[in-house]
């Protein structure tokens, strides 16, 4: 068995679960690589820097030239994360003919086309596949499994912070706050948790996704993006008498070639397999024309389970199943896509509204919802007769434009204290 | 774009579900194949029987050796199913050096040590996606997607003519002999059953994942198994009561270097994802030493799910990803792992019995388990006192030997009129 000699950027979280994953699974791995995988450099802030791993003080740099000089490193794993110096490094490696492994979805999301076409030119390997949903293998499953399909659908849980966050305010009856506090309690949300419940990190994972199912670059900024920050306790209670369950979706759609692209917090139907999705599990429904519906479930983040998908990478690499020619499906022969514009997307809505319940205000809204095609499916309402109470309810498919119209003219109404919240449903058809 | 012709062996649901893939999806599958896909011959047995489908004459052919012989054919699709001439036309192709595409999984049971030696020879490539699960690509999963892990577990529903019997009985609420005849109605059991209902076909694709899964050949032979035909609609309602749901399960484990397989009715908790696939689909549940818990839910069955795992080979083969090397795994360097008689097994047990409920019998009972070291969780019964009521219980985790001996000396008790079930539980740990 040959050896290969590579190096690891960044030793966090991830980058001990790499190192964790080559030690303890060295045989398995041997013997579907067919190679003895050596970590030769591993590049970090700080060298003294106390670790739960020991690791040689010979393998620990903090001068990226040191790999990007060493001629026998022939693989570079970039588990740094951020934009400026992953991006740099990578493509420094590439230029000194390093294959590479990321699982940096910020750059994957922005730069995919540029990264891409050097790896082309220098005719290297470019793998990602960690770089969305942590262990679930989506990259390759869009890239290869799928690959008689004309994918239609994604909508997918790709964020566990929020997953978590939403689980503990459903399950147990918590806050937004107090849930969020645990979630940061436990790890799984960082101090400043923005990029996940502002839904970023989904956005992020999103573009990528639906580039490679579409075969268009998906431009970030036509993705809309609603984070969970403003999701009460009331509106999940409402939305179970509705029979759904709020989760942060990240949905793609095409239809006659033009895409819906969207993370949002949404309604679930209760009885969907998406619905049951808790904790800080991921997962991704996918609906191909030929396979129908397929959905992957799994760890979307975590040591272990993020490095599982870096080293199949590093494995892939070594067995050298792809050429670099058919990785570039981000890259060339791109069709333009329209996306289009959020206000015209068609969705059933759940909108809850705070009222003095007096005869006549619910048929005055909805009075002004027909007059704007919004038709009611459901109401819920304390019958209570009292000065603000809440009332919820659920409409047939309906443009955001025309909810926005007929909510400007509802809130204009006597009886109506404030608008509380609009969400959209997801029906799965 | 270069063309490619290929073959088809059968002209049943799969043959005509690829066929509507290959000329609906054209343009994707040129674009990732780089490709254009040709189906020159397809092998039938009555080149005049109507179809649905319109094939011109000079394609089809009911002789083996129009295939075998035109040089021009470079990719063999077989699905005409069973065994004999399958394989034997499988191994003729290879010999004429021809890629091989195929959905059986009786020959790749049985025979894939014999077929995989053959395709290393002749260097050709041998794919076998759709033989398990359908549209689940779960091959590729172990093959590639999983290869940093050490798998330890694969727990699937791979039967979707026995789910969808169990569904309809669950949901429902009707019988064994019901279910059956509507799945037969609808296509989805055959007119002689007992393939599925008696879990042959599960135990089959067991065989296959096990085998990768653990790198070593499974014997079919040594899978315990057991069907679904003993399952009463009160077995369902007595599991329901325990928090429980009935499944036909695929078991596969390995610890310490030994495997425990087994396909059989089986009590999984209702919060559990398996428990909440229904219908025809089928769900694989793998546990990776890294990757953690993943679950795989889609079609298992159909003729454009599994088309769609068809071409998907076909497009791998077009592709040249992977080596014949890299496709040996169920051939070469194969670890001996012993397989533990079914005996041994521990699981927790769902019994019932019908007793005479009078005082005693249910002290009786728990006694003769507890001096064979089985202790009881949970109890149901109807407090009526009537004769022949019946008694439903759980027990902690016991080997199958220590009920087998109990219940023969329970079943001598003067109040017990018979055993009625006697069902493992999967607990998931």
């Amino acid at each position: 068995v040959e050896k290969v000699k590579i190096a690891i950027l960044g030793f966090g979280n991830v980058g001990t679960g790499v190192w964790k994953i080559l030690k303890e699974n060295k045989k398995e791995i041997m013997k579907r690589s067919n190679y003895e995988i050596e970590v030769t450099k591993i590049l970090v802030k700080h060298i003294d820097k106390r670790r739960d791993i020991t690791v040689s003080n010979e393998i620990l740099t903090d001068n990226i030239d040191d790999i990007i000089n060493d001629e026998s490193i022939k693989i570079v794993v970039e588990l740094i994360g951020g934009k400026d110096d992953a991006k740099e490094y990578m493509i420094r490696a590439m230029r000194a003919k390093k294959h590479i492994v990321t699982a940096n979805k910020l750059v994957i999301a922005n730069w995919s086309k540029e990264l891409f076409k050097i790896a082309e030119q220098e005719n290297v390997l470019f793998y990602y596949e960690a770089s969305v949903a942590g262990g679930i293998p989506i990259i390759r499953e869009i890239n290869e499994s799928l690959t008689a399909n004309r994918i239609e659908q994604i909508i997918g849980i790709v964020n566990g912070t929020t997953n978590y966050i939403l689980s503990k305010m459903t399950i147990d009856g918590i806050s937004f706050h107090e849930a969020l506090k645990e979630a940061q309690e436990k790890g799984y949300a960082e101090a400043d948790p923005t990029s996940d419940v502002d839904g970023f990190d989904a956005v992020y994972k999103l573009a990528i996704m639906a580039s490679l199912s579409f075969g268009t670059k998906v431009d970030q900024a036509c993705i809309y993006r609603e984070g969970i920050r403003n999701i009460s306790n009331i509106d999940i209670a409402c939305a179970k008498k509705f029979g759904y369950t709020i989760k942060l979706l990240a949905i793609a759609k095409e239809e006659n070639h033009k895409l819906e692209l969207r993370v949002h917090p949404t309604l679930v139907p209760s009885t969907h397999p998406l619905a049951n999705v808790n904790d800080v599990f991921n997962a991704i429904l996918i609906k191909g024309n030929a396979v129908g519906e397929l959905m992957l479930y799994g760890k979307g983040a975590g040591d272990l389970p993020t490095g599982s998908a870096v080293v199949g990478d590093i494995i892939s690499i070594l067995r050298n199943n792809v050429k670099p020619s058919d990785i570039s499906d981000l890259n060339d022969d791109l069709d333009f896509k329209e996306v289009i514009n959020s206000e015209e997307n068609q969705s059933e809505f759940y909108i809850r509204l705070n009222i003095n319940d007096k005869a006549g205000v619910l048929g005055d809204i909805a009075t002004i919802l027909g007059k704007n095609d919004v038709s009611i499916i459901s109401v819920t309402k304390d019958v209570n007769h009292q000065a603000k109470a809440p009332l919820a309810f659920i409409t047939h498919k309906s443009s955001e434009k025309n909810i926005t119209i007929s909510l400007e003219k509802i809130k204009l109404l006597e009886n109506v204290n404030s608008i509380e919240s609009i969400l959209r449903i997801e029906s799965f058809d």
